[in-house]
């Protein structure tokens, strides 16, 4: 695997990519300052860190990086978690609130380069779907009400949803009017945009990427529209809370202030963001290379959001991942290698170093519009609907993160949801399914009596587990065996088909060793068909079967022949099963 | 299921019955005097604790409990969990320190209760046999290091092996000759006993099952032996510790001060302490019922042992449990039914009522000799080998939990195992067992490629999942399905044998329906075969059939008939892989 993959799409570059490169370049920048301007203020911090944050990570990320398209910087849902980590560590508005976050981008650098070198990347499966669905829905909900106070203009503190709601009816009579109009404008221009802006360009002759794209500037003219109208008519002197001077220039790249004790308590949290931001960034990765019948390397993402965000560390920024529709457009637009993110990169820089005056006088309730506006999209109550008829199990595991999400908080909520998915897989285990089977006449194909209309025999039993013999399930399998010794007499032999026993652990070998015995004082042999590979071998190293009464068949048909003298090949007729 | 199985047995009660049940009522009670104090001793309590432990237990799980012949009282893992435990909140030899070993066993027997009538007796699932083999094993080390100080007449603090050693060290040579003498004697007499004593009684006539019994009475031996010596030569003035003084009588029956503060720190260590115990005692009880065709019902166990640790707690005794040696003592000297253990009790409340006078000069090396031996036996190197040879997950389990229990404490061990074989279970789901499938030439079966001289088809690929379709492992199978799609080219359809996906949650659907639409995609129909019940009636609900390209197959054998062109029935010709 290349440990810089630039080393190999940059021998293919030419002029061609060059001019799509750029075009992206200039669109996903556009997207992209009023996106980290928000995303900054969303995570507690000054609006010059968010673009900080959406300079050096893209140029890391180039150059390690694994994805074509994949456009690196700061998101809704890592912002959320970032500001509810270091809100625990310090107090929002402070230099020591600024230095965790920085802090906290390194960590979880350090964490992401860290799995990808030990490729670890397995370790996001942890994250069911449904978990994952859950997570960001209710992290959406809960990051457009924390933004509500932006477009009322009241103070809200809270970081769950009960406390944010709390705050919202203590202070609603506080409500700035004109922060309300400006609020309330831009939301509807934004939903306008998103909704009806395309179909319009469309009908006016665009083509329907172009007008796709065109409808993605919705925020930045929102923006230009809202600050001309602030500065126009003073409206910050009518309580329209505005960003404010932004500092021109940018911060030296430096090693932050490392302070281990902080580092220690910010540890739990950066794991989790780094996997967050993991997962979110996969997906959106598969999701554009599948239609270019490209390939994301999973590890290689890790260490390229590593580098990404270590590089937001060095460079005064806070976490950042890849980001969903900054993707997209970025897809969209014809970027072709990751250049298109270097020269985003150029371009912020640029405006951190020169525009940041022109940003003075931007309402702030504009920026919490555009969060709103965008992670209402997110919310999926399709996805809801669709886990709770294929599988309780899956939906109370959603349920649970949440609720923990809104209830405590996205730490405890995406913890939760790893832990109750767990257990209902650990459950699932130790309940395995379990089957007489009979043959299904005519064929050498078996199946579960119950199901099936099958032909069985009076002497020689035949049971599937459909599970791994594990510790979990041992005993409960052994159990159920010896049941059905008490209902079933007169037994000559009884036949365990493996197909899908798919692992035998020490517990579970002596689970077989104990039926063994127990079948062999009761005169009865007992033998296994279909036994897996893998499987096979592990029973072959302890010599399980000399101690077996009775054989290992290859198939189950071929075990039935063998020991029911009833049976003749293909045509045997034994009594049905009712 | 009967809530109080001596209803049951108590109506066929006779004469013979009664005889035999109080044979075996006056052999265990022989065996449990010494071995009450010592445990005792080992759970760092006065000796009249260990036999206030062996007197309502008895009683009460005589009436809850489902075993015939399950001998409760105090035993070695849980005396020595009850320390460690303990030890954390209070000073041994304070009053505290008894109050909160009594506060364990009623807080371990109300969890027990509570698991009992929750039905949560799988819960001991959750330990798998190589832990529980490694728990033991370690544990009985430790227990064996800790009651050394006592064989040698010094003192000794440390709860784990490290500080053990480090303090035998520290005072080696402040030994008591006396007491190295009185204990290292009483070792080996108890070894010559167990291993020397049962074939010299069969060579002078006894029959095997009586000799065997009277070995047991090895403990009793060294104890008066040793008793009558110390008080001949009156040689606890040589530096011999002894017993002292033991008050007579037995406590009332009360419930013990509830220190809610105090409970809540003991609650963790007794909910291992109830689950260890339960796993020690079923055990033991399966064992024996096995024996006698009976069956234990493990959750009427648990009310069983739940309602003796109660009783333990009410009647001024420690956590206890059904133990193994002294179990096969009540069955092998001819108990029939749990009244056994109710004259047993009253035995024991006899003697802690007129007896403990005897008791005064009862050398303490001599009990921690008995101990050790009986510890030592529990030691099982063979199973220690014979895992590491089935399985390196169990074997890494295994030694994670006995070098955990030593280097660090019995709770941590016991929860360092359950972790580890959680995480190895995982990690097997997440690396699914995968394989290209053929048909056996002249048979319905299909079998591994790559290990089988098998049939497969240019155009039509089947392909098995050896393990359920969930979120730790949907990744890792979707990415497999890729790289197949690249090596096999011309391919008109997919077939996934589905035998061994044993369940399918939300995110495995995913992954299905995405596997779907790229092969669609690729013009290639993707087929299901051989689908469990349970799982298609998951798969029903979603209609997932209505968006398969293809069909699901009853059987593969089915499917591949009907998909390839060049197959006729059992005879069709296809190229062989190597």
């Amino acid at each position: 695997m290349p440990r810089l993959p630039i080393l190999e799409w940059i021998k293919t570059y030419n002029q061609s990519k060059l001019s799509d490169d750029t075009v992206a370049a200039v669109i996903v920048t556009i997207m992209l300052i009023p996106q980290s301007l928000a995303y900054a203020m969303l995570a507690g911090l000054p609006p010059e860190v968010g673009l900080y944050a959406s300079i050096l990570p893209l140029v890391a990320y180039a150059l390690f990086g694994s994805s074509m398209t994949l456009a690196v910087g700061p998101v809704a849902v890592v912002s959320l978690m970032t500001a509810a980590a270091v809100s625990q560590v310090a107090t929002q508005g402070t230099p020591e609130y600024l230095g965790a976050a920085i802090l906290l981008g390194l960590l979880s650098g350090v964490i992401l380069m860290g799995l990808g070198l030990a490729r670890a990347g397995f370790l996001a499966n942890l994250l069911s779907h449904p978990v994952i669905s859950g997570f960001i829905s209710a992290s959406a909900i809960l990051i457009a009400f924390s933004q509500l106070k932006h477009v009322l203009g009241i103070p809200v503190n809270g970081h769950d949803l009960p406390a944010i709601i709390d705050d919202l009816a203590t202070h609603i009579q506080e409500t700035n009017g004109p922060t309300l109009i400006i609020g309330g404008l831009s939301i509807a221009f934004l939903f306008w945009v998103r909704s009806g802006l395309k179909p319009l360009l469309i009908q006016i002759g665009l083509s329907s990427g172009m007008a796709s794209t065109a409808s993605k500037a919705g925020p930045v003219i929102a923006v230009i529209l809202s600050t001309a109208a602030v500065s126009l008519f003073a409206l910050n002197q009518f309580g329209v809370s505005i960003v404010g001077v932004i500092p021109n220039g940018l911060p030296t790249p430096a090693l932050p202030a490392l302070d281990w004790s902080l580092a220690r308590e910010l540890l739990p949290a950066a794991f989790l963001i780094s996997i967050v931001g993991f997962v979110e960034s996969v997906s959106v990765g598969h999701t554009l290379a599948a239609r270019r019948r490209e390939r994301i390397q999973p590890n290689q993402e890790l260490i390229g959001l590593g580098a990404a965000n270590i590089a937001s560390g060095l460079g005064g920024g806070f976490p950042v991942t890849g980001g969903f529709s900054r993707s997209v457009v970025n897809f969209d637009a014809g970027a072709r290698t990751p250049l298109a993110g270097v020269m985003t990169a150029v371009m912020i820089a640029l405006t951190a170093l020169f525009l940041t005056p022109l940003f003075e006088f931007l309402p702030k309730a504009v920026l919490a519009a555009t969060v709103i506006v965008a992670v209402l999209s997110l919310v999926d109550l399709k996805a809801i609907h669709r886990v709770w008829v294929f599988s309780k199990s899956d939906f109370i595991a959603m349920m649970t993160t949440i609720v923990t999400v809104l209830g405590i908080g996205v730490e405890a909520g995406i913890i939760a949801g790893i832990l109750v998915s767990i257990s209902f897989l650990l459950a699932k285990i130790a309940r395995p399914h379990f089957a007489v089977i009979g043959q299904i006449p005519g064929t050498q194909h078996f199946r579960n009596a119950d199901r099936h209309q099958v032909l069985t025999s009076e002497k020689v039993l035949a049971v599937r587990l459909d599970e791994m013999l594990y510790f979990l399930n041992g005993h409960t399998f052994e159990d159920a065996v010896n049941q059905l010794l008490n209902t079933n007499k007169n037994l000559t032999d009884l036949v365990l088909l493996c197909t899908a026993i798919n692992e035998i652990d020490a517990s579970g070998l002596e689970v077989l060793e104990s039926i063994n015995e127990r079948l062999d004082s009761q005169g009865i042999r007992f033998h296994l068909s279909e036994v897996k590979g893998p499987v096979m071998d592990r029973l072959d190293r302890v010599g399980f079967k000399a101690h077996l009464t009775g054989q290992i068949f290859l198939s189950h048909y071929e075990a039935m022949c063998a020991l029911d003298p009833d049976c003749e090949s293909n045509g045997h007729v034994r009594s049905a099963r009712p």
